[in-house]
């Protein structure tokens, strides 16, 4: 494989809510998003979420709180919280997460976005 | 659970080829280390391993090349495969495997740390 620079693949996609991988770690995925407005209240039943923020600043409100992350910060879903993530301004971000898991989890909707496409 | 901020978490150990455990996803666990100067050549027999460079740059040597990483770069080594990382400054990383990983894989020696460290 390649070594994969992040600066490099965040350049070659725009559209925001639309997760794309960039390498595989056994069953696990590696992939950036590009996020801004509201996203959608939703869980993931079978795993848990990390979101990492590369660039700009974000917020995941869940049910109790809300979440500040800024660049350098990450942050773990656990699995089965419902959680509505959004930012102000575009939001970089890394997401981890095993190989099939759908961006708005059990709440299929027209943020649904294709699963396991690469850059 | 809190969120994590990288540099808070950097600033709270110095030792080399030490990996500490900042959170957990699932049964993964994100590490970060600080290298300096060569490690010993090993490989993880059941699992790849994710190094993404947050500071610094570093190299992983295999037997039949040379990857150099730089900041915001990283790499998956494949399970099974010989590699050894080294820098010469010292650079920071973090690590993505699974639980109960050890830094030196099958070849324990003076270098093996401790597993399962927090910060």
């Amino acid at each position: 494989m390649e070594k994969i620079n992040l600066k490099n693949k965040l350049s070659m996609f725009s559209d925001h809510w639309s997760p794309k991988v960039i390498t595989e770690l056994n069953n696990y995925q590696i992939k950036l998003v590009k996020i801004k407005g509201d996203f959608v209240w939703h869980n993931h039943e079978d795993t848990d979420e990390l979101f990492l923020v590369l660039e700009g600043k974000m917020k995941i409100e869940f049910k109790d709180k809300i979440i500040e992350l800024n660049e350098g910060e990450m942050y773990v879903v656990p699995k089965g919280i419902e959680h509505k993530p959004y930012a102000e301004s575009e939001c970089k971000i890394m997401l981890i997460e095993p190989r099939d898991v759908v961006n708005t989890g059990e709440n299929k909707n027209e943020l649904t976005a294709s699963n396991d496409v690469w850059i």
